[in-house]
């Protein structure tokens, strides 16, 4: 099961591990479960990249798994909004799943822009060491709200979204990750390439 | 990605299908993905079970994952206690992680008391079909209370633990569930074999 435990509110919960530990689970995939963890601004390519990087892993028999604002807004976290306080919130949460599917041997995409630098460090807190891949998809707000795939942008140049990351909020960009995509300068294809050979180098996939 | 999304509290989310489908991944391990969700009062044996079931699981190639108070107390849910709210959003909580796992092709074991009849039907009911396998883990509280394997009856009998489902908490026993395991009545080996022949019979994995 998992790994060291926090403190929980609630007492009277014994910890006992599992008889399958995460290192035989892996035996089974041939792969290390991890958490590729894009963050960046809305319309940056993190969920695109993250989409395209489970294609191909797929391709190469390697299952991952996606956490994106589909699966987990309107679900797990469709009670949290967008204030500070929320986000803190909706981070934290994914941070937790993300841990499981990560000890459950998955490699696990997540793309959420998650803009507060204290959130992601505390989600990296929490996951034992080499286990969160932080990779920053790096797009000037001026090119984002040029492309505005969403719409997003103009609507928050218009008021009619508060708290909109890059425009009315904040967006802290990583100090040290793993992994920097400039993807006003790289191809989709060439950010893709570049998430791959790091988790080749670095022992989470098998060489292709 | 996963299925059909609910209303989330968020708006200006657009939800848009990954390229890599459920189908997809259970192509590459050849078992499908659900969850295995056992009831029951404490001590009754779920975790024992669903620790066997998961060991029993890895011999035969089939990765599964287990949620339980350890993995889930300790992390997602460590802002929750045992009020009748708390419990219920502790449920639900996990409820949407399990269709995560579920989703993401992992055969997943969650082994809570979720003693609320209400709050399990909720999360049979946000899975798809066939998706959500109700195990009652049926012992009489009298046994329960004899074994007392971790102290929890006797500090609940002497007020320190409150809301102890089955001493001062109700425990509403499923009304349909896809299989009941009478612990009083069946060693763990019977135990584990039922749920090996639920989930062979109706396809969840191949017969051994």
């Amino acid at each position: 099961m998992s790994s060291a435990p926090q403190q929980p509110k609630s007492t009277n919960i014994v910890w006992h591990p599992g008889q399958v530990t995460r290192d035989d689970r892996q035996r089974i995939t041939g792969h290390r479960g991890c958490t590729v963890w894009f963050t960046g601004l809305s319309g940056s390519g993190k969920s695109t990249i993250a989409v395209a990087v489970e294609k191909s892993l797929w391709d190469r028999g390697v299952r991952s798994y996606i956490l994106d604002g589909d699966n987990i807004r309107h679900g797990l976290n469709n009670d949290l909004g967008f204030s500070p306080e929320d986000r803190t919130e909706n981070i934290r949460r994914i941070g937790e799943v993300a841990k499981l599917f990560t000890d459950g041997g998955v490699l696990n995409l997540t793309a959420f822009i998650s803009p507060y630098r204290s959130d992601r460090d505390r989600v990296r807190s929490i996951m034992g060491e080499g286990d969160f891949i932080e990779v920053h998809v790096d797009c000037p707000v001026e090119e984002c709200e040029r492309r505005d795939v969403k719409g997003l942008y103009a609507k928050a140049r218009a008021g009619k979204i508060p708290e909109f990351t890059g425009i009315s909020a904040p967006y802290e960009a990583p100090e040290k990750p793993e992994l920097v995509l400039e993807t006003a300068k790289l191809s989709e294809e060439q950010s893709v390439a570049k998430v791959l050979e790091y988790l080749e180098k670095n022992g989470y996939i098998a060489k292709a």
